[in-house]
């Protein structure tokens, strides 16, 4: 068999530009910002997740704690660590409850330490292009959800948003599949790249949505329709896109390989391998993990609070 | 057969002190509010209630409008809504998309028109028994969701409430019985039942846990123990209740009356009808339904809305 005329690209590649940014921010800081990652469940994905965090905070110069917790204190240990000052950054392993119950925690954290992104006040801010939290002075810059920020960042180092268009436009006439419309990271993931002028077709289970610029200049927001699912299926779609996004939680499901034209640029941010191996046959480039770029961006985001907090303190 | 001991207790008849408490409040105002509901599905009953509300509404001195809006469109015309200063209160019909998108709506309601006070906001303060949103001066009091409001205020009148008691402990020594564990209604209910004194089993499909007065007393928060579902299923604990509360939305779902000890005080407040009517021989007080209370307190905070922008209008 020849060599496939793609590349796999790993995260850690594409993360060094960004943990490397974060290290020499941190040593400028004068101080080891502390991260706090609570575990409430026995899932031992989540508590590798957690040793390998603990692990990049320290080998980047913060202070990584650890704290597990019994899911119904859970609460009363979040409202603790909001209050407390030696806390810069809150982090939360979900699931814990399973169920919408994780919704109403995942609000509990404060937003002025919440290093996931994952506040109302920060998805709504995505969704409307809202970049800053202080207009109209517009000091203190809005924090990105970590996973759909890594996925941008992955998209400009391929290449796929192109430096020669406007900013905000540099996705213009890229057609873009999202296999996944989770609240955390698919539908948001779709109506960032929409915003930066993609053509996003967000898949869920049986149904198949795009997202384009909205004509609303206004209010800045993304434009949603419904599309036939039977007319326009994930696979029927995939061979028209320039890039295709998987990110579906379960070890038996695999993306079709046949239905990816030859070039595209396949991303896959499931924990799960939703491609079998074939895919680097297929793709231009693969990025068949996403983890370690998401990482630097949620310490990114702990650098994010810190200035803010700092230029609030300084009025 | 002779007649029951017990008796029926309709809604009506409980919410007829509140909307009367309301009519002479809006007299009193001068203008007439304006809540806007927004409806985005074709839910048959959702279309009931919404002309029901609106009858409400438009008998008891407010104004109502009905928006029928594109699910895809429903967040811009809520944002519009919430800068709009002739809306005094807004609310929507769900389930909208009928999965988590649903609380991401709930929570671009701006707080200051949330009229069913389902932001994180008030929850979290029913959560943790905060009384005011403007802590130390305290004039601004916080809004507590309807449906739980409405169970309180039920229970007041049913004479559950003891008055002979301390305030905030009028529920010493009770037993009950939540059958429905959702974020919306049955989880806040428990823990507002719970800061009150009571001890509230709530039972969710399979699982059960104990609600009591926390002992975090700077927390002022409820404590939720695990149980053994088998040892203490909803059937084995209902015997033991002063009052079994059931919201199940489900038209098959029959909660066994043989279970209910003689003299209970049985609540229903699913849209179905949880309860065969052999539960009129066991029951001491049965409420069937309690939707005209909670269209009550749905208008009721409507008014502390009005009353909190006053408070800060004149700051």
């Amino acid at each position: 068999m020849s060599q496939p005329a793609g590349r796999t690209i790993l995260a850690s590649t594409i993360a060094k530009q960004y943990t490397e940014e974060v290290t020499s921010k941190v040593k400028a800081l004068g101080f080891k910002p502390k991260l706090v990652g609570f575990l409430a469940n026995d899932d031992p994905a989540a508590q590798m997740y957690a040793s390998w965090t603990g692990k990049t905070c320290e080998s980047l110069g913060f202070t990584y704690e650890l704290v597990k917790v019994n899911k119904n204190d859970l609460e009363t240990a979040i409202v603790d660590a909001n209050q407390n000052d030696d806390v810069n950054g809150i982090m939360v392993y979900f699931p814990v409850f399973g169920d919408k119950q994780d919704q109403y925690l995942q609000q509990a954290i404060s937003p002025e330490k919440d290093v996931e992104g994952l506040n109302f006040l920060y998805y709504h801010n995505l969704y409307h292009n809202v970049r800053f939290l202080d207009a109209p002075t517009n000091e203190q810059k809005s924090i990105l959800p970590c996973t759909p920020l890594a996925m941008v960042k992955i998209l400009e180092y391929l290449g796929v948003y192109n430096k020669h268009l406007h900013y905000g436009n540099r996705l213009y006439g890229k057609n873009i599949l999202v296999v996944n419309r989770s609240e955390i990271v698919g539908r948001p993931l779709a109506a960032l790249l929409a915003n930066d002028g993609a053509t996003v077709y967000s898949a869920d289970i049986n149904n198949m949505q795009k997202f384009t610029r909205g004509d609303d200049l206004l209010m800045h927001r993304h434009k949603v329709e419904e599309l036939d699912y039977a007319e326009y299926s994930p696979e029927k779609i995939a061979s028209q896109c320039d890039v295709v996004i998987t990110g579906v939680p379960s070890e038996g499901f695999k993306f079709p390989t046949t239905s990816i034209s030859n070039g595209t640029v396949v991303i896959n941010f499931s924990s799960n391998k939703n491609f079998n191996d074939d895919i680097k046959e297929r793709a231009g480039l693969y990025v068949p993990s996403i983890g370690k770029v998401t990482i630097a961006m949620l310490l990114r985001n702990l650098l994010r609070l810190i200035e803010n907090k700092k230029i609030r303190q300084s009025k």
